[in-house]
C-alpha cells in the first residue's frame, strides 16, 4: 500500500489520459509477449523491450510479472464479463440461439488480431495445470464466466425454452463448456466458423416438427 | 529407419511381453513428468529418473523427447478414439443423451489418477499455441476426435433426434466442444460433476411438453 502511494506521488503532474495510454501500451506489449511465449517464459525485460520503454517507465506501472499477468487477465476478463452481462441480463431474455450467437461474437473478436486474448487464455489454462496460484485465479475466472451462462439459462427457462424443472446452473455449465470448446477447435483446426457452429447448436436445440423416424 | 532396425537388432532375445512392459513403464513415467511440468520443461533425464531406469534402457525404446511425446499422445488418443468409436458406431444409434453420457464416462476416467491424461492434454493445448509442430499434431487429433462426434450426430439424425436437414459436421463440432469445455471446468473449478452436466445437457435437448410461458 505504501509502495503504491509512493509510485502515485512520483507522477503527480502527468495528465491522467497520458498515464492511462502508457499503462495500456505496456499491457498491449505484455499481451503480445504472453501470446508468443506464455507467462512462464516471458521476463519483465521481454515486456520492456516489446513496449520500447525504459525499465523505470515500466516498473512505475507494474512492480513485476505477477502484477502484469493479473492486470492483463483482469482487463480481458472484465471486458468479456461486461459484454456477457449485456447478453445475459437482456430484458426480455433473448432466445437461447440468439444469446449464444451474441456470446460467440464476443469470443470471435478475441480469436485473432495483433494481441489475441484467446491464445493467451489457452496458454493460461495449460500453465494453470502446474501453477497453483494461476490455477486458483483461472478457476475464479471460470466461475464468474459460468455465472453469466447460468443467468442466460435462467432467462431461457423463464421464456419456456427449457423445462420448468431444469437447473440453470447445470444448463449454464453446458453453455459455458461450448466456449473453450469452440475456441480450441478454431485455434487448433481453423474451423468451424461461427455460422456453422451456430447452425449445429440450432439443430441440437430445435424441436423437429416431424415425428422421429422409426429405428 | 536404419537406426530403428539397429535398436531392434540389439534386443532380440528379450521376450515380447517384457519389452512391452518396459515400454509402458517408460510411458507412465513420461506421463507423470509431462503432467507435472509440461512437455517443454521436461527433459529426457527427468523421465529416466522418474522411470528408475538407466539412460541406455530408456534410449533403447525412445530416441528423444519428441518420440516420447508422440508415443504418449498416440497411446492416449488411440485408446480414447477406440472407446468413442464403440459409442459412435453403436447399432442402432444410441439416443444422443445416452451417447454423450458414455462419452463423458470415457473422459471422466482421464481426469484423475496417478497419470491424468486430461491434465497433459490441457498443457499440450497451451503449448500448441507457441509450438507449430505440436499445434499441427493437436489439430490432427482434434479433427480425428471431431469425426467421431460427427458420426454420433449422423446417428442422432438417423434416429430423428435432429432435423432431417441438419449438418452432422456442424452438430459434431458442437458436441465435440462440450468435451474440452467439461474437462477445463472440472480441472479448474472442481465441478460440475458428470451427472449435473448431463442433466444440463438433457434439459437443453429436451422438448418441453408445456407450451412456452408468454414473455
Amino acid at each position: 500500500m505504501n509502495e503504491r502511494s509512493f509510485y502515485t506521488r512520483t507522477v503527480p503532474r502527468v495528465p491522467e489520459s497520458h498515464l492511462e495510454a502508457r499503462r495500456e501500451q505496456i499491457l498491449a506489449a505484455a499481451r503480445r509477449c504472453f501470446s508468443r511465449n506464455g507467462f512462464h517464459a516471458t521476463s519483465m525485460q521481454d515486456v520492456i523491450d516489446e513496449a520500447g520503454l525504459s525499465v523505470g517507465a515500466v516498473y512505475r506501472y507494474f512492480r513485476g510479472k505477477d502484477e502484469l499477468r493479473t492486470a492483463v487477465a483482469e482487463e480481458a476478463v472484465g471486458a468479456i464479463l461486461q459484454e456477457l452481462a449485456g447478453i445475459s441480463t437482456h430484458t426480455p431474455p433473448l432466445p437461447l440461439p440468439e444469446a449464444m450467437a451474441q456470446v460467440l461474437a464476443v469470443v470471435e473478436r478475441r480469436l485473432g488480431g495483433p494481441d489475441p486474448v484467446a491464445r493467451i487464455a489457452v496458454q493460461a489454462w495449460g500453465e494453470a495445470m502446474r501453477d497453483p496460484d494461476l490455477g486458483r485465479f483461472a478457476g475464479t475466472v471460470f466461475g464468474r464466466l459460468r455465472d453469466q451462462f447460468t443467468t442466460i439459462a435462467r432467462g431461457a427457462r423463464q421464456r419456456g425454452d427449457l423445462p420448468a424443472d431444469s437447473d440453470p446452473r447445470a444448463v449454464g455449465a453446458v453453455l459455458m463448456a461450448l466456449v473453450p470448446g469452440y475456441v480450441l477447435q478454431r485455434l487448433l483446426t481453423g474451423g468451424p466458423d461461427r455460422e456453422t457452429f451456430l447452425a449445429g447448436l440450432a439443430a441440437l436445440l430445435s424441436r423437429p416438427a416431424d415425428p422421429p423416424a422409426g429405428t
